[in-house]
């Protein structure tokens, strides 16, 4: 940030009365510009196949930077006006063609280094119906032996999918908060 | 938001390519000015009297606008550079003096009205030694038959509160999301 968003003076860094550490004030009308973390809401869409009864997991490949053509869940910046369950199934339609239904708060994941937050649901398919979009080349229903895990997008989807294949035998899926150190290579 | 914080250019109102909503916009520079919703971090501290074993909840009586002289909860903005536990953890820390230990999930609550979400968590006092601060002008710890229902700062607080003493009988805590519909009177 170079210039007040409000008045469009020069920013300059500086500690407000009050405050502990420096942010970027506009000498000009005042105004204090916080910096925040942003949330970003996602879930692990799931399917029960009819025949076996065998649960699948939809995933994603990515069509679009950072990290195009590695597999990702669909996940994205929650918007204003909508609440995080209400996010993370926008961001799996819009990722997907995919409706999901019966979100439950599954995985917190602090990501400090990128000022982010992840907040992950499980969640059901009510149909095994999706496609490809403009932020996902290819969408498909896996088993967890076809997990292509060389191939994941992001530390956070990584370490998601390995926390939910570690429950999923137990029945349980208990809520936990995690954070992510590791940086991308 | 009206200058674009990069370039200081007029921002216009527009929808960007591949988008589907309104945003500001930087004709100048091109740049999009998303906006999100922040992430309020608390929790409800807790101690443990020696003598009855009873247990005390920390609260503190505002000192600043908005709802100044009304009770709440610890709580306040996630900022950049922290967890959201180590987030509450600074809150308390600010607000009441006091400093908890043993941060566990317990409630996220979507306001999306004031583009909020809340994430309590229950935390432990390790000492009763707490303080008035700036931002607080009264800290006590209290029983819950002596919670001033009637002067409580904000919806969520009471929400969580009331949460909170209906989940103690039974010496379970699950984590669980709830949306805040109702505004300040």
């Amino acid at each position: 940030m170079n210039y007040c968003s409000d008045c469009g003076g020069r920013l300059v860094n500086s500690i407000p009365a009050g405050d502990d550490r420096l942010r970027q004030v506009c000498p000009a009308c005042g105004r204090v510009h916080y910096q925040n973390p942003k949330l970003v809401v996602g879930c692990i869409p799931l399917w029960k196949e009819r025949a076996s009864g065998e649960e699948r997991i939809l995933i994603c490949k990515r069509a679009i930077e950072p990290r195009l053509g590695y597999w990702t869940l669909p996940a994205g910046y929650l918007e204003n006006g909508e609440t995080a369950a209400q996010g993370a199934a926008r961001e799996t339609l819009e990722e997907t063609g995919a409706e999901v239904v019966d979100l439950a708060p599954y995985r917190m994941y602090d990501i400090v280094h990128v000022h982010q937050i992840y907040f992950i649901f499980r969640a059901r398919l009510e149909a095994a119906s999706f496609h490809p979009t403009k932020e996902s080349a290819e969408v498909k229903l896996i088993a967890e032996s076809q997990i292509p895990w060389d191939e994941i997008a992001f530390p956070v989807i990584q370490k998601t999918l390995e926390d939910y294949f570690r429950d999923r035998p137990t029945g349980r899926f208990p809520f936990a908060v995690g954070e992510i150190t590791e940086r991308l290579k």
